[in-house]
């Protein structure tokens, strides 16, 4: 996959000092799938910060000492990351520590700014210095300035808010105060529960509220603003409705975990519609309906539901492969992706198989797939997508591929099907979209170019970055 | 799940050198589930043996660099090793090197000798020091003894093989050949298979052929001896056919990979019947059938396609919880199975759930996942297990709870539905386990106690233990 | 030792791409006594800065991989740190890279500002976030801010230099030069030499000019401003003269390495210098004279030279011990500097000593040496210290202990003498410190407390760092 | 220096339980001098052996957390090793353990024996597996072989010293026993203290007794058996005297830690006699004289005084250079040695040097030592080494570079003085080497070719060597 989300964000607020450290360990374990580059938990020791950030996963970078070492307390937030800039990553972790005499704070972020670059060139004209490439620093300089002049800091951050456009589901800790807030248009997911013993766990999915043993109380709204305190949460309300609801369609379709309720919505659900949907609009005579495991299951099991086809396992993970696979050098046969999958022959040969995947970006990947069916005996590969072609980039947090290497750029659906060998393709409709959250209110600008905000032109994006072209050694 | 295979084999010979390390590499990923605690790779560079072993995952334990530095050459063994004893593990891990004037080698094993401790006993008396309390060294120790008196190293096997007892499939290495062999009851699997460059490959399963760009050849027969060179393997059969075919039949049901094929049966397609069996045997009126993933999905949809129940996605796993979650204090909700598995609200809320695992060792985590599902509203949940009840210790290689700690040995099946807190539950018959394979010449000695060789008694067993009672803190 | 440096600098500039990062590194391998803590070399690739920092002593941190992952270049600079504040310490890791459109730069900075904490307060009230509790980025932010309404990061260096009061020797590199700049007080060494082919080097001490392949040229002075380039270094000479010279004498009495030469004396000479004072100042009759090793050495051989009395190896070192030691616990006789030095007891036994050491802090240390001397059969230890005794906090860059902890302040020196164990104790005179060097212009302010600076209040210090109560745990 | 000592050896018996990990911790940081490679202690906890072993220094190696889980207990044995063979170094950590039904035992080994060719030759053609190169499993197997013939462990290690030729210095401990013996002829030193609270030490090097708080009581002697128990240490006597003394030479003149006493004579002593025993016999006139720290600075203190020429501090040692030092490419005028030692202009510009080290290996460094004095402006260069010229292998335990490599074996005294660049160069004579420890008794092997038993042709030698070509990566 070529696709990825950029965070998962979590905070915990306790009526009296309780392991918050682990209950943010938790939490982060279950948001793991929204970013496996670094993460980093920061407890508020009666306002000591106590921090831990490493690259890495949760399980590797927290050890039990590490979270023995973290004090029992009230608050605590915490951040998953998938980085895209490779190298120079340790400073880039997250959540961002801010000390400043006005208030010192914490930051955990999800999402993209728009306007990021503007904002940066000046504030530095300014005079302010930029220590990392993160959008969330951003945030923080913004709201810091805003401090000067606020009388508190979810003053400030509402003042923030009126400048900062884009995506942003954030959680933010302060020596006394817990906040979350979600950008006007609700691009990320975002939303709190409750422990029968009184505490609030604010998560970026509900997947992690189960995870630390709260409930599900409801979604943080676009442009709210959430101080939790003992009084529980106080919802600042002047941003909302400011702004269309936007929510990003690709969560539902993808990143979220199945088990996830997205504003009102559940994951699972929307997925097995997906299904239904593509065995109405690419209908197909064939033997068997095949998911790629795991986030192509629930739309294969729709398709079969919908089709009177019958649902087979016919790929296999090896969930041992990931991150770490040294590749053999060219010519191979053997790739990770034939190391990750494998075919089960006596499910697949001499069949025809209705092949169902969540997304198509360079193509390779699909290509190897449908190959691994083949060499497995499958007669015919019908390949069917639970979304539309990627055609543009995302500025909301997503890091789609260059629109050079997007498959669906350069060729028609047509194409498409030869270059990755499949017998017919078919792509969920753009206009049925709506019907796998049963309503509008969605951002699609990955498919359909419509993006709800201005967008940076590309020119200054570059010069921005070239900027910032430096090598960090440390993880050699 | 409380019972684990102890290892994984692998061996490579190629007609001239080539990367034989990065073929052992891909191949022991593909049988990284047969053991996850050590793993090793041999090469055989004219001669001069190159090996790396380590504690951890392959993924883990091999570098880019490691591999690099591993020479191209005509031969190599590899091996992944689940280890029962905890603490001292490095000088465990496998393959094992012998240097002895009358031949060097390396031996990879998998499974378990029956009689080890007194044969042991036996050579220690002579004046022999083990290093380990490995069975592998005791095999070691007995073919170096015949080798004295032996013309040929396939010589000197075969000699120890009429006198090793038990579970043996090994690959052994000599400066000159590549020989594998398997034990003459069969209990664990053995293949070979082909590139088409003319190099042969050994696996434990046919899954690990694929990933190293081999085409599956045949089994190695039960007391078979193969001795790789020039004109392709040459086979030694002397120990063939002299005792009954036992192959371990819980290698269908849970150990093996899907798409793996042992002794002519496919995995996948046993797993399948396994679930017919249990709609046949213990049919009840229920909305959905929901499998525990991975190993417990193909036994699912063969309940769900022999019983016409719906068949659905009601549990998720978090691939990324594993070896590495650490859990919080006593009193906690949440544990290692919440953390790893989430149930689907909106699948399984307000139905009536067929629950189907292939296993239940003590019951702790088969309770766990009913009350996942109860959490998520299920109405009913009926428990399907894909195997008998186990009842008795394995002697030839698996690792089993002790029998104070089975659930079926203190509790009637009833009783387990309650303690598991099942509104029904229903295991696999031990009289239907042959429809699984198709035939007789299984070992399920696990279930029902018939132990195809003698097995030693207790005493000697922990005599035997408290004399290695050291301790190694090199992992802290 | 209870002293401590906190830093060395050094920058390299070469008239085409060399192997600017190992010449870095063995310079700081040659400047290692001053900072233990961290280290890190910036490496300027062509205006891409190629960075690598971490915890720990050079040849730890850096790899042949590291190394060999550096470009060659024509700029480099380094760094190695002792640190004051523990835990947090990663990120206070220098050089610290600045990256603005105005110019991105690199910064190494030995000394600490006495002005810091005001400075530090003005810039938050204007929009600031600082990241690190180090004066250098106080530096940076003051340059940086100087830059937008400068012509040239000289320029906007020179202006800083107007407000940055204290001790600050820098290193400083932007995309296309190389800069150092020693304060207008030069309490901290640095000077630069050439290579023969045409490469500059900077350094905190002359010792790591040899260790880079260059020979001396001259000192940086006081207030100077060198920019190196093609052309050789152009120096500016805005600041030099604008106030007195106040040369650290500590760094001739224990910081430097002997084989330095700082502004024009030899470490060496001065020690022995020191040596002969005592010897004058506080003569006694007695057998042999044993220097502590190995900063004491020179001072025991002025002493003997001066006195006529043998001088002896009676103390050995375990080059060994160094920061790893575990002691254990209480009331054992043997602690760290007892492992770390042991006394000859064949050299001291039944003799009448004279010890010779460069400065007692709290006398611990002091104590557990004379008693080494005792156990090993001295009939009389008198002891002799190069320099006088600690009375003053120092704000210029060296970690001296709180003055509750320094024995100086709490007992005359006939009380010391008793608390050590000592027959007789000795300090060199304030009044002779000049001599060591042959002049006056030298700070000896922890001695005497005359700052040449103002010198910021207590309260507001620690008003500071609570603001930066936090703990980062990354080192666990 | 490219000579090198092979082992030290520890070992503590206490009354009753204490925390003899950490006593053998503190016991190997005294000896670290003797070992680099890798360190081991092994704890025996009433019969249970708990060990932690492992590549590198002593205070890498061992963890606060790691030495608190050792238990308190009555009995530990360590080692430190400096290893020959390279890579496949972590199975030869020392102590090994032995498990064997006629009784377990760990042994740490400070020697070469030279028939353990033979020995293990023998060996395996009764069918015995060796898991080592190390001779120390030689000892190991033939202990264990006579134990199954023998009424008690110290009987068997008895029986064994009657078949072992060479040296060793031993510690040895089974569940109820803690052993130690050394070799017939005394080769390399080994004695034992006792603490205040009755705990007894036994060290290669009587500087470790007083690490662990222990007072020396005496040598053991060549061919002596002690076995510790609660009516102190118990001596068998019937190798004693069997054999000739012949106590290494070079321990005195360089191996050993000057605060050292061995047989008698002070380490410190012996090498102060040397220095003086150069002055008689190679007079020269010159300025001053240099020691070549450490090891060199006895000697050259002695010459001094013998001489009357002036003791200088020529030459400063870096104690952070170390093993990590990576080498710039070829055509460096800077490497190891030039980081390691820095001449003091001060002191030699001008002069006339002697300057004093222990040994010539290959000249190499020697010419680079005296390269760095003529660069800083030394007049004259007088070399003198306080041993005679290296022309022999050892077979006891030493690790002399080969003689294609030793320069004395290629070129007269002329010669070398020419190669490493000096005015004059002198040796001590090998018919004076009796002086340093005043007497006879002494092996000299290395320098006079007087082996006191046979020795290994090295025909054998070889054949041996390749048996065990495997390499092991473990390190990469």
């Amino acid at each position: 996959m070529g696709v990825h989300e950029e965070c998962g964000v979590l905070g915990v607020w306790a009526p009296e000092p309780v392991d918050v450290a682990h209950m943010a360990y938790r939490g982060l374990f279950a948001l793991q799938h929204r970013g496996q580059e670094s993460c980093g938990i920061v407890v508020n020791d009666d306002g000591v910060f106590v921090s831990h950030k490493d690259l890495g996963l949760v399980g590797e970078s927290f050890s039990a000492s590490t979270l023995k070492a973290m004090p029992r307390a009230s608050m605590a937030i915490g951040h998953v990351r998938y980085g895209t800039t490779g190298a120079s990553s340790r400073k880039n972790c997250q959540p961002i520590e801010v000390n400043h005499q006005k208030g010192r704070m914490a930051i955990a972020h999800n999402g993209n700014l728009s306007n990021a670059s503007a904002l940066r060139d000046a504030l530095e004209l300014e005079g302010a210095i930029f220590h990392t490439t993160s959008d969330t620093e951003t945030i923080a300089y913004v709201v810091t300035r805003k401090r000067l002049t606020s009388s508190s800091i979810e003053e400030a951050l509402s003042a923030a808010m009126g400048v900062l456009e884009g995506a942003y589901s954030l959680v933010l800790m302060s020596p006394r105060k817990l906040i979350c807030a979600r950008d006007r248009h609700g691009f990320r997911p975002l939303c709190y529960g409750r422990t029968d013993e009184g505490a609030y766990v604010i998560a970026s999915e509900s997947c992690a509220l189960a995870a630390v043993g709260a409930r599900f109380v409801r979604d943080v709204e676009p442009g709210e603003i959430l101080v939790f305190g003992d009084g529980g949460p106080a919802s600042r309300r002047e941003h909302c409705r400011t702004k269309e609801k936007r929510t990003c369609i690709f969560e539902h379709i993808y990143f979220a975990r199945p088990d996830s309720v997205i504003d009102g919505v559940s994951v699972q659900d929307a997925r097995l519609r997906a299904g239904r949907i593509l065995a109405e609009e690419h209908p197909v005579s064939a033997d068997i309906v095949v998911g790629v495991p795991d986030s192509g299951l629930a739309a294969a099991l729709g398709y079969a539901q919908a089709s009177g086809i019958s649902y087979s396992i016919g790929l296999v993970k090896n969930g041992y492969v990931g991150r770490t696979f040294i590749s053999p050098g060219q010519g191979s046969r053997v790739d990770k992706v034939s190391m990750k999958l494998a075919a089960v022959e006596q499910s697949v040969s001499g069949k025809s198989v209705v092949l169902v995947d969540d997304s198509i970006v360079r193509g390779t990947t699909c290509a190897r797939i449908v190959r691994l069916l083949r060499d497995a005996g499958a007669k015919e590969v019908h390949m069917r997508v639970s979304a539309p072609p990627f055609l543009h980039p995302c500025h909301y947090g997503t890091d789609i591929d260059s629109r050079d290497n997007l498959i669906a750029c350069r060729l028609p659906v047509e194409g498409i099907a030869v270059e990755i060998g499949a017998d017919s393709l078919g792509y969920l409709p753009v206009s049925r979209l709506g019907e796998l959250i049963g309503g509008q209110g969605f951002c699609s600008a990955c498919f359909d170019g419509r993006y709800p905000t201005a967008v940076p032109d590309d020119v200054r994006r570059d010069r921005y970055e070239r900027r910032f072209s430096e090598v960090d050694l440390e993880g050699r």
